[in-house]
């Protein structure tokens, strides 16, 4: 196992997220522990967190390729989340959403929005931005 | 018909194209000048000129999500063309296909990098940016 | 605003939903009020109406392609009693449905149809065609 | 083998393309005999033949669908000319395709529509509406 | 009808299910009998007890590509659960799932995932493998 | 950079593709390297070197996600002809695709088959299975 990148993706995925890691993987990892790495490995430990383009905007681009692909409300839900953190406003997660009706059309739009609504609720029930 | 609408999605989309929107357009009009009515009053019209994001990181957003739906090469092309012209670097578009891999898969991501190549050989040939 | 499409699409959108528009959007007003316009405005106020297509088959087009793209459950649920409400007859509805099966697979058309169960049953109780 | 259904997509599908069926099928019958026999049996021997919907309306939403997928642009190639053939007008067959900007987004739309005016330029190189 | 099929597709359902297929089948049956028979006669009358592939790895290309396309989350659960009852173990099916993250993403490996772990639960429950 | 996954997933991917990876990459390293290195060390050296499932089920899974996904015919290619390599017939692969009718529709089969096509002729070029 690479530890240098599980550790470095970690960490990313940590800050991002503003919770430990630990909790959300437990889940994945009693049936696919393989994946759970992969998970931490990959995305937050190799891409999120290079140089090349700003984290704000790599939050941007998840939430427009999630949105559009419309079928991976869960992970939109987190990424909504995750870009708040890190310093999007809830003005410009809505103008993403609503761009993708142009690109992948109203349904893809309304139902990205609708998770928004949801993300905005619980974040409300938080005190969270 | 709505001459503000159309009128200042010509504007932008002449802004974010950088040549005139006639040529683009005469070979659609005359097969479907409603689609080609349309196509510059809500994308650049309506949606593009809004404030609530800058144009940029609206910019990031399209080519992230046609990267991942992986079925528009055409527009993924001249998008990510725009996105040179207001600003964004190549690393930028480099940096938001390579990510794509992550959400959309390998195919998806590798199929867009193909796009990016094209395009940036093209605008070598043209010496811009 | 564009105050023409704005009255043109909500009362297309009324004539075919059978039910006012304004209960429909506050949900989605509170936290996108653009693409609630837009909503109203492009596809009912620009689109549908349009000449060139018969009503009915433009719902018999929409149910088609929402069946196909197979991630858009809610506004699939919307257009196929949009489609009862403006002539279609189920029997038609399940024949649209079912041919889906071809050009995008059996679990499309079987998702597709679990929906228009959904929209059967809620009419019956409603005493709806 | 199931002649009977053979016989009857062969026939239907004979009727919708204007042409004989052997051509078009000895190129995937050198490599894969199963799926060119299924490709006649089941979407015309047993979908598109069928009562329910009448055979006009099944090619618009045939069209709708292979549009707002916008990974098949062949088989959208043959289903515009089949719609032509029985009886679908070119005013139609472009309201439908622009309708899909809203449910698949532009991008889809123009696509489609690029697949359109091939099919037009080919029938009116051969006389046909 | 052709009963010949129907008959040899009823048996691979049920070989491959575990279970009779009329209470399957019930639930369609009352609102779209021919989709209900036709999800019968072609996918198991016709293609999966066809030579040319056992039916092992025909699982495992079933479940790969619902996983791929991720938006038939009931689809695959059903087809989980056949690859298991005809001999593909749990890490099989797991090893499966995580490899479309390279192919589709991660989203759509998590979202398989979880399908998964429904499956083995409810499996769990039943005492089976 | 970790020059184990990398070295892992090189000799992996040169005993699937026949050829060395030098030449395939080139291609891509001149413009995204990054990209150009996740290609070898994820898929290759994390993914498909894994035990739990045998390589011949893994490029099962492969070619049946890429024939449903319907828009990655450079990579289909690709891996029907590394199935071809590590031991699949061109009777299973033609099996395979045909299948897909079944999940993801006749188009995204034809298309497929399309792929298949083209790679059993290069392959009677150069004299391969």
């Amino acid at each position: 196992m690479d530890q240098d990148r599980f550790e470095r993706g970690k960490k990313q995925l940590e800050a991002m997220s503003g919770t430990g890691v630990d909790a959300m993987l437990d889940n994945l990892k009693g049936i696919a522990p393989d994946l759970a790495r992969y998970t931490v490995e990959f995305p937050y430990g190799d891409v999120l967190c290079r140089p090349g383009l700003d984290l704000k905007s790599r939050q941007i681009a998840t939430v427009a390729a999630l949105t559009a692909l419309g079928n991976a409300p869960v992970q939109l839900n987190a990424h909504i989340s995750m870009a708040l953190n890190i310093g999007c406003t809830r003005e410009e997660i809505i103008a993403i959403i609503t761009q993708m009706a142009v690109y992948a059309g109203f349904p893809a739009a309304l139902n990205g929005m609708a998770v928004a609504k949801d993300v905005f609720a619980d974040r409300d029930r938080k005190g969270l931005s």
